[in-house]
């Protein structure tokens, strides 16, 4: 070991030693900083300036510092228990009084914490709304390892659930006249079919097509959800036309249809507050002002959980095959009985069958039953397949081949799915769910094996 | 009694049967749509048209109708007692667990009622948010008189103060090039030396003007609260030249003074939820960035509760006065020793006398006193007072004759106030103010008696 | 005498001589000033700012320099006369031969004047068209009396005509939510029904009405000429009820009629460039497309020139009357038989009397004459209807009383009239004018005397 | 020869017989429309329809048609001499008269064209200035070969200079917030160095440079001209950091230099009517106003036309080497005494070179011969030199290697020049010029030969 191996692992060490205590004390700091936000004899204007310095702190802190500042929101900042039990009691005692509603009231305001204040308070500064959601899609990882970040998380999801009440939110069309910076946010931020390049991105917003995204006041450049449709003049079966950047536009006069093909969520820091259901309600509005002849509501989606289910859970629906479909399937995959196994091995040149194959026929018999009966405490497994039921919508049509990209195998065997909003049954399909029943066209439960 | 009238009384006894019928009948409606509102298997959007629905049917109902409907809301979608009880007990056992921080949210969560969903539900459709601001605005002067309202008038607060969070506010300039039916609004709700024309308010808009207003992106052509303010050489003692419409404009080239001479607030609904702080400290930065010149923020203010008190406390305030001031005091008035009614009635003809007059001197030392030393449970008594001070403002000067109309006669005999806006005082001001010690400046100070 | 007087007399006649050399001694100032801003040697953006400077220090001169201003622009910028005629000379010889169009071309360039440039460097700096416009509408006055300005003139009015052509026009609605200080100006600038009030002027922006103006992108604020459009279910025969600010508003879904019932323009100084017929038709399309189940689209118009026409013409007029009907007035007027000094004078009582009185009747008679048959070099004598007609529309209908006022009893006796825009007519009715033949309704045709 | 030969052989031989005929008939029938469009009976707006129907046709016909139409729209409408000659005759009378100013007018008049109003009449639907604009640029290359289309393109020349007079245009900063359709055309348009993919553009929308552009109102879309400015500390000699993507952007609290590294006109059919010494001069306005530490303004230019000037020229260059510089030249590319022909082949390695060596010097030394003394006709010789010089900058810096791309060699061996835009002393440098001596700094001065 010469000199300078020897110097370095002495800094080493002592870094080990030093780096705790300047961020303890950095802490002690910033919770001086954090308490002098919310000082009750600070005017809102004065407490947002002090929550603006603290985010710039932020901004440039180095991992050990933030996770410091998170610890110190969730648990410095909590609600006295004592406070909440005594109005607690004062309520349960004016129930039935004419107090009662002065009571409720204080109860609430009992329950509310400091570090609802304190989120308030960065909220005053014009990037504040930013820098939370920010900050909390950082927190979200950590999580699961802290259950100490839970307070300050549920209070996040609280306050933004209240500033990102849809009633806030601005449906805007994007567009190829849309400023480039926020197309560049599309690229970006497309979470269901990469877009490859400007030229793709063009092709999604070409006279044929309509991009629509919610933004918020305070965030105007920031997209926080936004859908990708085509007009067409028929349900869309396979993803390849649509994302053709050479096929020509559709003539818009002889639009029918409109086909959901993307939506993408873009603030990870959002988690827990929804907006998707609004927004294809209120594009849909939005496109039947503009093209009354538009009659066909529709998604095509992928099928994101179905290749995983399957592959735990193909023997037992093999099991259920009766005794010809079973004698079909071996003679296609060359084994009989032919097994879980077998069946699996053979999807592996899925995109070699056609959809009429006996192979084909087991696999489509297979994600009607996985999307159309498969449900996990009430829900339906598939996430895509939640959104939508939930919103109303019906499992209207499986697509082979839909999207044979790697993605769309890996995912799915390429196969897509379309989920029908037919607007006058949403609430009827609705009821069906919450009771148990999945709503599904004829054409899908004729797939059931 | 000819058969006419016959008719009509009986038609009249019948209406006062049948309308507590009609209403009950309508309420029992009524509560089943507010109900339907918030049906947890209905979506925000499908809320939102039923709210609306609501909404257009309140719009045209009677009087009767409506109460019924401020009733319902309040009594009908309160928190259940019980659930609160169970996650207080839970909350409370957790202290200094791991599972503090999930129980306080849930504590939370259970004291809200599902009269705040409604709410919100409101708050979906575009003209929702003023609707409900238009309806508290209604309910307010009930408020006393029927304590069952006290629920849903808190719940509005609640929601207003986190919908109308200063943060989401745009502070906007008021021009004469902004929307007639923009300045129509300004000449309706001024409220504090009143638009008598359109020349009126065209001065007020004039070059060496500003007025600047907060408006809610909900709300976009209502002002919520707006500022008119002067650009001077010096802090204006008369309210005169400013409304003087055929005054010439100031050379803005020369300002080194804003005078704030009128704040309005416009929506009664918005009751205790503040603006007015934030408001004034946002202008001043605008001008300031606008004119680096100017030094000097202050206001001229009415002294609205001066002339009232004053007729309460004249006999106290006369008795602290020394031999000699005394004497001076009875020449004027032309009794020895004078009272309080020789003082009072000699003001009758206050607009006569000069400022340096025995009597003025009194009164200006009883105005000073007023304002300097007045509290009620720690807090200034004039209400113009309490808002400045408590945002930091100091008293600055007492000018006679500010105000001469009836208004300013008949409020503080023609009295009015300077606070001073002292940018790196204004936290200062608060701490002394919280400590009981309202700011004065020594030209105030000097007129105590 | 006094000192004071000498002294005053002797400045006055020192005046008498000064002032003209003042004058003169400024013109030459202002000649190579103005010679300056068309050097050739100066690029186009600093000879716009050398045009900046002249039109500030116009802007503050006396009248007297102002007018030596109009001259030296007028007189000292022309066109060279040798030029032209060498160019005409080889534009003559080069007709037939292939040089021709290059010879036409320079033919067109050698007359183009300075003074062409002159103007054109004015119109770059931002209010140079204003400022031109403005100084043309000062100039206007003094042509008749001054030969020399005419060439000024003439170029002015031939930019203005290229500058302000309709193409370049934006027609915009003005809506009582357009700026206040653009409402302003309708009340400035309203040529035919005086605005008395900010609540007239509401009243015709209510939702029943609708208000256009065309807009030049140099002078954005500054309507050049607008219309004022009340939606009706009939074609209306009074201006009262469109002027009563208490009346109600129409219901918008019920309107068959478009009724212009005001048309002004407001720059004097583009005086012989014409924008109405466009402004007309433009309004015509707009209001379709905003409502589809408008079918009539006419005028309620002024008659300005009936009652100076008449008091020159009654007597030839009454001539032509048989017998019965000239009986039948006498008996009216009180005299047999009745001269035009009678009919004049029981005129003067005109709006005591009810549209079916034989006096009426004759009057009426006498206007449908005026608008329908008189015209003067191949045009209507009636400067409204000389508008109307040469736009293509026809007479439809007199109206009694159509405007009581003082203005329109002493233009009319209170007569209006309505022009139809048949807009499959319009080319016809142009064609039958330009034949000399006016187009009117039957029912007016059936009023001829 | 086979039957469907024979067929095929027949029908070509019968199209040649008939396209003339079937042009023919489309050229009658083109001439009526042309000639309805100016009818003087039509109204301006029913004239704007008419022109509207005719560019629409025009947009669909093949290029035979088009043809015929410039040549109708050329030959058709030309002024009547008669008239002119008349005009030109009492004009010529008329002159010392005080009818001068009138006649003067009139033969104005006189000479104006048919083909102007149909000109006019196309300007007045929206796309109509664009129509025209695109017409003119399809025409431009067919003129040289046909003089009977000359008049019809000095006319389009005329009047696209009076609709885009710089007045009328507006300066717009094109950034990457600009819609992504208006960036798109900065790709298709950017003539000095080509934009290769939208990560280029986005570098040259970074927030150290500048993108501005000249837009006309009736082309709202389309920039007309627009430049790419850098700002940096220090004038640039090399293009490649400016178009380097990866590079950091420059501190703009630092910046003390603009460097104008890019100039395209966009629009063909605008030749003759020149933009970009208003759009470098109101640039430079804006940029000071938003940067006034900015004090060097200069551009990093091409030198397009240096080495084919050089291939034919370098000779009498070498002749003009004394004694010893033509040894080391000699030494340099190996031959004694060097020829023309020896350098030019040394320079086909110029990219291997270092600017200190003897051929750079030389070479240098040639360029600025090229740019500092060549002239034609009283003009730079070098096309962009005669821009720059023509608006009053001079040459300040010759660069070596500052554009060593393919295109950069093939112009000018790499070279690039900077021009120096003095704003004090612009005229000074147009006067200089005026009089034939280029002007030109120590530096390059210095390299002369």
């Amino acid at each position: 070991m010469n000199t300078t191996e020897w110097i370095s692992r002495k800094v080493s060490k002592l870094q080990e030693v030093i780096t705790p205590l300047l961020v303890a004390n950095a802490a002690k700091r910033t919770l001086e900083e954090l308490k002098a936000i919310i000082d009750p004899s600070v005017s809102e204007v004065e407490g947002g300036k002090r929550a603006k310095r603290v985010a710039d702190w932020y901004a440039k802190a180095p991992i050990e510092y933030k996770r410091e500042c998170w610890l110190l929101m969730s648990e410095h900042f909590k609600a006295d228990p004592e406070v909440a039990k005594t109005a607690q009691a004062k309520f349960a005692a004016a129930v039935g009084t004419p107090e009662e509603a002065v009571a409720e009231v204080r109860l609430r305001k009992s329950t509310v914490s400091p570090r609802r204040r304190l989120l308030q308070r960065f909220s005053v500064f014009p990037e504040g709304i930013q820098f939370l959601v920010n900050m909390r899609a950082e927190i979200l990882p950590s999580l699961k390892s802290d259950k100490r970040l839970l307070a300050l998380d549920a209070e996040m999801e609280y306050m933004f659930s209240t500033w990102f009440d849809v009633g806030f939110l601005e449906l805007k069309r994007i567009s190829w006249d849309s400023p480039a910076s926020l197309i560049e946010k599309l690229i970006k931020y497309e979470a269901v079919h990469d877009i490859k390049s400007w030229a793709d991105v063009k092709n999604r917003l070409d006279s044929d097509r309509r991009c629509y995204g919610f933004f918020h006041p305070r965030m105007p450049n920031e997209p926080l959800i936004f859908v990708e449709v085509a007009l067409l003049h028929d349900i869309a079966g396979s993803i390849l036309p649509l994302l053709d950047e050479s096929a020509d536009a559709e003539d818009l006069n002889k639009s029918t249809t409109a086909i959901f093909y993307s939506i993408s969520n873009t603030q990870a820091g959002l988690r827990g507050v929804s907006f998707g259901d609004s927004l294809i309600k209120n594009v849909v509005e939005t496109l039947k002002a503009e093209f009354p002849k538009l009659k066909t509501f529709a998604t095509l989606s992928p099928i994101p959980g179905f290749k995983a289910w399957l592959s735990k859970n193909a023997a037992t629906i093999l099991e259920q095959l009766d005794d010809k479909a079973l004698e079909k399937l071996g003679k296609a995959v060359g084994f009989q009985p032919p097994t879980a196994e077998h069946f699996m091995f053979a999807l592996d040149k899925v995109s070699e069958l056609d959809a009429k194959s006996p192979i084909a026929q087991v696999l489509l018999g297979c994600a009607a039953h996985y999307l159309g009966r498969e449900m996990r405490d009430g829900d339906p497994v598939d996430p895509v397949a939640r959104f939508h039921l939930g919103n109303g919508a019906r499992i209207e049509r499986l697509n082979w081949a839909g999207d044979p990209s790697a993605k769309g195998l890996k995912q799915s065997y390429g196969l897509m799915v379309n989920y029908l909003y037919d607007l006058k049954r949403l609430d009827k399909h609705r009821n069906m769910l919450a009771q148990g029943k999945i709503p599904v066209s004829g054409d899908v439960e004729a797939l059931y094996i």
